[in-house]
């Protein structure tokens, strides 16, 4: 506590990132990164760019990276935004779309960001309950609200919300916006994208840090409306004319031409994921259904803590989160098929002490 | 405007930072960036950094590259922030340590970005009236506020407030933050940063974009007491636990290394600066007194907003803004000596008819 702070940042509590560990080598299944490299175009554009146009200031409107993605999604230039990473297009978007005066609503488990930006921001919110099996009843969402939020799939459970059950929220809330956070979508799940010229108060916020293997250049973006997509750059123009650096731009823009490798790499994280899961579940886990590139497990009789523990001795990293509802379970990244097999390998020893 | 902008975005006007065009190959004095490229000892570092390890998250410490900024100034670890872009530096500075109730102190003529963070964040703020001659009366300073920032040099004057001036202003304001804003202390003016141990409130912000030559990376940083650097880590893991992509860090760290690069190229700009200013004064310019990277002129009879246009169609950029005070002046980055000689010779054919 300082009282050079002002009063907004005495009372909020940041959010926490997953470790990233320099004492040693871990197997690391704990912050949701792509095991496989990003595409070898990515690389070669990148080192093809590192010349002296670096002093240069990059291109603040980032035409370049957002024709790329409008092109992947048949979307018009204007109806796509990009930032340092979803994290940053969320902050934005609750800047943007959210108020103080009336609730935002998002699940009791999901992001757990979401909450840090309300405190931030001094936005208000309610959270609503999931149903026991995690699964969201879409009912909850049409209680009284001035926007809403969730992941699809959600965070950390891995569960997907068919898109027939996303419309029938977005389209109850049709003069509130809506944002759909789809970190994790191309794991299994199927975009909401599709939606957009259909209502003009969705928002979708997607990554390339995880199904583009691209965590380290922090590249994230979103989709709607132009009207919506205008709001965001209003908030960007107001606090750094260049958020995404040169390198993070073309970088992004060769991963998403690259359609080929994207293809191989998330199908491989599909495979390998159902693979784990069925083990697990062999094993005596209860394992969620998931549409990520992650699982979110509990073992009957194990507790999630100690087994958080055993693992990151044994040179394994996942993620506990010590949350009313969740602190039984783990979420795991999925890893290479070679990082899983060690990583069923060790817990099995665990478990069987 | 859409009903969907929550009310402060409504109500913002962000800023516009200096073109980066697309059209032709122009010579760019219109946003202060540097005419040397980044020290080869950087290009070297990002491509052999450029590789598999780009699908993991950036160390969201930033330690490295803190710990090379706290070493080049003599500084602890947790001393220094790090940021992307000295304007998102400042942002989160605005949320750190201003509040919505009491009022800001800045100079009238100052960087535009200001009172944009102000209208977003719904901060009051008071300009205080610079000099005839562009400088600073540290007295205005002495008047009530919550907190103070000023550029030092000044932008877009260039003019420099002898550092003995500056301590005034701190040690008055003792109880209030005071940021110096020193995106171009390193082409002539003395920092700060050796007050830093003296003064708890004193806050100074500067960038890699202009005198180490990497806008294209987007790499900002401030120093300052522990309570006011931890401030600022409060706000930025409330947004973006990774605001620095790995290969900007990488970047930023070499360049902060390689001091005899750094030395060399400052040195050079400087001595541009000082001779093409003489030569604007000889065929009747008023240049200001410079200290920055580029420098402010007014021409006796030819108005500056034709001479922009003029500059422009034969393939000079400068920067003008339309502005009270200052719009009789232009903005010129300094460029290489080729770029300045081509500069002055037509200019001069533009005034002379």
């Amino acid at each position: 506590m300082s009282k050079y702070w002002s009063n907004t940042i005495k009372d909020i509590e940041p959010y926490v990132p997953g470790e990233q560990p320099k004492d040693k080598t871990y197997i690391k299944l704990n912050t949701n990164e792509n095991p496989y490299p990003p595409s070898p175009r990515v690389i070669k554009a990148i080192k093809e760019n590192t010349n002296n146009n670096l002093r240069l200031y990059p291109d603040p409107g980032c035409d370049n990276l957002k024709e790329a993605i409008a092109s992947y999604y048949n979307l018009d230039r204007d109806q796509v935004f990009v930032g340092n990473g979803s994290d940053e297009v969320l902050a934005f978007s609750f800047m943007a779309f959210f108020d103080r005066e009336r609730p935002l609503l998002f699940p009791t488990i999901t992001y757990s960001f979401y909450p840090v930006y309300c405190r931030l921001l001094n936005i208000e919110y309610r959270q609503v309950p999931l149903q026991d099996d995690f699964t969201l009843n879409v009912e909850e969402f049409y209680r009284e609200n001035h926007g809403i939020i969730f992941p699809n799939p959600n965070a950390p459970t891995g569960i997907y919300l068919p898109l027939s059950k996303v419309e029938k929220i977005v389209a109850y809330n049709i003069d509130k916006v809506v944002i759909i956070d789809e970190a994790y979508i191309d794991f299994g799940g199927k975009s909401a994208v599709s939606l957009i010229d259909k209502y003009p108060n969705l928002l979708i916020v997607q990554t390339f840090s995880k199904s583009r293997s691209l965590a380290g250049l922090r590249i994230g973006f979103a989709m709607g409306n132009k009207k919506l997509i205008e709001g965001l750059n209003r908030v960007k123009n107001s606090i750094n004319s260049y958020t995404l650096d040169t390198l993070a731009m073309i970088a992004a823009r060769e991963a998403i031409k690259d359609d080929k490798y994207f293809e191989e790499t998330r199908l491989k994280i599909i495979k390998t994921r159902d693979r784990v899961a069925k083990n697990l579940r062999k094993i005596g886990f209860k394992v969620l259904d998931s549409r990520a590139n992650f699982i979110f497990i509990s073992h009957q009789s194990y507790p999630a803590c100690d087994l958080f523990n055993e693992l990151k001795d044994k040179g394994i990293l996942v993620r506990y989160f010590n949350q009313p509802g969740i602190s039984n379970y783990l979420r795991v990244s999925v890893g290479t098929e070679r990082e899983m097999d060690v990583f069923i390998k060790t817990i099995e020893e665990i478990i069987s002490g």
